[in-house]
Formats: C-alpha cells, structure tokens, sequence
C-alpha cells in the first residue's frame, strides 16, 4: 500500500509517519522508484503499538524508540526480549541505599524469583523503599509482602497470557503488556483504595473528580 | 528556624526553597521584621513530602501543586482526602468507548467497589482498555478479574497501614502511599515478571540492563 493508505488504516497522519521514518521508529517501506516506497502490514501493526504505548503508555518516542530498537535485535532469544524491554522502559543506576538494596535482595530470594542481579528494578524499588523511608514512611515487610503477592499473581498470568504464535506478534505483545497493563493495574489499585477509604472513613460526598468548594481544581 | 537551617534540615537548597515559597508549594514562614521569617517542623516535612513526590513519584511540579492544594483544604474530610489526591493525579476527560466504559462498571460493580460514578479512573481504565484492544491485544476477563484481584489485596493493605494520629499525618501517609506504592509495585511486578519469563522461555543469558550485542543501550 502507498502511505496514505498506510496512515488511513492505521489512523496516523502521513505527517507524523513520515516523521517516524525519519527518525528510525518505523522500518522504511520498499522503494518504489526514487520517491515513492511501498508499505505493508507490518508498517501498520508497528505504527499502532507506537501509538498505543505513546498515548496510553505515556512514554516518550526517545523511550518508544529505546524500546523497539531493544526489542527489534532479531538475535534476541524470547528470553530476553522482556528484559531488554524492561532495561528500556526505565531508568538505570537510581542511588540506593545498602540498607534497601539489602530488602530487596532478602525478598527477592525469599519468593525465589529468578532476577538477574544486575536487574534495574532492583535498584528502582530500593530507590522507592528509600524515599519513603526518606519523609519518615516506613513501608513495613507486611505491606511489601502484600505488594509481592499481588506483583506476582499478576506477573504470572500476564506472561501466562502471552501468545505463542509467531516471534513479532509475541514480542509486540510483550511490550504492550509490560507498558499497558502498569496502567491498567495502577488504576484499579485506586478504585479499590478509594473503596477501602469509604469503608474507613465513610463514603465521601462528592465524586474524586470534583472536591473542595472553591479550592483549586486539577483539570490538566 | 531560620532558612538556612530548614535547608540543611531538609536537604533542599535555599533557592529551591525560595522557589517553592514563591511558586506557593510551601506555606510562608512566621515574618520576623522586613526580610527574615521563621520556619517550622511543619516546614521540614512539606519539603520532604515535595522532594519524595518530584523525585520518587516522578511528579511535575505544577501537579505537586495541584495535590497538595487538594488535600490541604482544612475543610476536607477525612474520607476526601484519597480522592483528592487521586483526582489531582491523574489526568481526567479521557476518551473510551461505551464498551469499554461498561466492562468497567461491570467489574466495579461485580467487585462491590463503593466508588463514584465520576471518578476519573474509570474513564483512565477504559481508556487503557481501547488502546489495547486497538492495537489487537484484547485483555480477556479472566486476566482482569487477576488484576482487580491483586489491586484489591494492594489497596486493602495501603488503606489499614494509613496512621490514625494526627489529621496532618494521615493527609501526607495518604497522598506518599498513593504516589509512591505505584512505583513500588510496578517494580515487584516487572521483577515478577521476569521471573515467570524465565520459566516460560528459559533463563535469560544476560543481566536486563546489558542486552544485544552492538544494540541499542537503554543507558537514559
């Protein structure tokens, strides 16, 4: 197809895919004479998962493009390919403290999860242990074995659910999973706490969405 | 205390200091005559609560603002003050579809959550489902019912671990556990997941933060 079929079928704008063909985000499609290129179903399925992870996912093309250029190495096994989609969605060498890095580890080795040492969350999560700690929150080893549990039962049906047909659709769906379904989960997390704070507290009064007579409003 | 000790007390610079001062995050000190003012433990804990939220949260600014001018209402109460804070947050109006928007009801509705029919997360989790579902990635039921499951154990443990002193503690525990749990528990569950892949498709060969020969680093 020519791309102003491509950017209908993939609700693109011809502007915008030219920009991700510029920039290395979107494989170039096949030359046809010296100013045309032909696309094909692969443009339009790679274009839809950068709009899904830069509108509901939230990250930058620099991060998009982190990712797929992680993802795309056709020399990585499918056992890597959720690390190197990891490694590319957040950020490395967060300051932590031994005392929190040292959490980590017991936790790690207590759920006998399988974790490279190097792992980059390893650090993200005693960054957060720490910054809590920091402003005089202790998140106690109840709350983060309550926060494990769910993390795993999670964990397990999300790679449970991913397809085993062929390598790309595995790994889109890998991609997707690991930078949607956070969303997704953060979400309900705050439904269910608002829930538990109207059986705490009582049912609040008005909406979430808008509170506080006269106060400022977050509308952004 | 005088500025300088607020800022040792809090390891925040006296510029930022002075910068939030101005830009209205923290209350103005006691006026000692023209140019000096006293400042307070209230003042010490407001910075930390800031810098936890910029820093561990990954919060902009302008939306620290928005949350703490929500929850700083005197006339809150108590069980306002979550959806407040969650309100603040995270972004409202998104676009979902009705079918979307009625699987979200349905599960609300099946889980007996007590929330309102306004609360912007609704409308977030629809949205999140759209762009799955847009990208030919349908989040089944049964992979849902997973996730409300697991916020739910989430949510339940963060809401009895809220301190029941004083009103101002509760406020900061809340707004701290609302922003910085989701850090937390995104990282156990990347962790989880790593794990759960390397059952499925072997043990990676390399650490996550190191992947693909030649490749492209995530090193950001």
């Amino acid at each position: 197809m020519w791309i102003a079929e491509l950017s209908r079928q993939s609700d693109v704008p011809v502007a915008t895919i030219k920009y991700y063909l510029r920039e290395g985000l979107l494989p170039a499609g096949e030359a046809v004479g010296a100013t045309r290129a032909r696309y094909g179903e692969t443009h339009v399925r790679r274009l839809r998962l950068i709009r899904a992870l830069v509108e509901a996912g939230g990250l930058s093309l620099a991060r998009v493009r982190n990712v797929l250029a992680e993802v795309d190495e056709e020399s990585l096994e499918m056992h890597d390919v959720l690390g190197a989609a990891h490694g590319a969605l957040i950020p490395t060498d967060l300051p932590a403290t031994d005392e929190s890095r040292r959490r980590v580890d017991d936790l790690i080795a207590e759920r006998g999860w399988e974790v490279h040492s190097g792992s980059p969350d390893r650090a993200l999560l005693a960054n957060a242990l720490d910054a809590l700690e920091k402003v005089g929150y202790h998140l106690d080893d109840d709350l983060l074995k309550t926060y494990a549990s769910a993390a795993t039962q999670v964990a397990d049906a999300e790679v449970a659910a991913l397809p085993a047909d062929d390598r790309q659709r595995t790994v889109e769906a890998t991609v997707l999973v690991t930078a949607l379904g956070g969303p997704v989960l953060l979400a309900l997390r705050r439904l269910a706490q608002q829930s538990a704070s109207a059986r705490r507290y009582g049912m609040p009064r008005r909406p979430a969405c808008d509170v506080g007579e006269g106060g400022v409003r977050s509308t952004g």
